[in-house]
């Protein structure tokens, strides 16, 4: 597997945890050590750990958990560093997406998320050839 | 100036290029050899040097281009990869912004931008202790 397979691979398993609204997968995929941040749409930027996790928690308590799709996920690569831009599409929406990991041995770990607005995209989105999982 | 302070010096620099619709400006702070790529809110992901200085251009060049100021910005490090989050305050709107990094020398270039909507910040973000700038 490459390197962008792996990072593409880890950031497919960030939308998995997510969508299984699986709190324990996605404290396994943000980061220990690195400092982290996550932009939520709407919501003040969120800059320590447990801040990011809690965030989580309340999406995945609400009373209307969504569901998530990632699509068109392509991913930037800076040695150690890596960037996964792509499509999210919840509950028919579609928003843009930037998440960075560092790597840890095999792994990729998160350590920033955002999301936002976004055209719609084309429809064969899911064809991104660089992309082995959509 | 400690690293974390040039990271912001650059971050600041690339908003003071923006706020003066200075093209060629933008164009020296993008990176020119790692892959880049830009999510404007709104627009579809843009993955090229040429769409995303085309993209900054074309804003300029419109009806209205937009004041932009940045505050409350904080540096998160990773080897010689930088993240810069931010508020924008874009015609009195506030918005949240993931800005990229890589380091060349004594300088951080560029590699990736996203913006999108946030809350509004707290009265006092300027006085962000670790931002040597705002």
């Amino acid at each position: 597997m490459s390197e962008k397979q792996a990072l593409l691979f880890n950031n497919d398993a960030f939308y998995q945890a997510f969508a299984a609204h699986d709190l324990e997968a996605i404290d396994n995929i943000w980061d220990t050590d690195a400092p982290v941040a996550c932009l939520h749409p709407g919501w003040a930027p969120l800059t320590t750990r447990g801040d990011i996790i809690n965030s989580f928690a309340a999406i995945f308590d609400g009373p209307a958990p969504p569901d998530i799709t990632c699509l068109g996920a392509q991913a930037l690569l800076y040695g150690a560093v890596g960037v996964v831009i792509c499509y999210e599409v919840i509950e028919g929406n579609f928003l843009a997406a930037t998440n960075v990991f560092v790597q840890r041995g095999s792994k990729w770990m998160l350590v920033h998320h955002q999301a936002g607005p976004t055209e719609e995209p084309p429809e064969d989105i899911t064809k991104t050839p660089e992309n082995p999982i959509n």
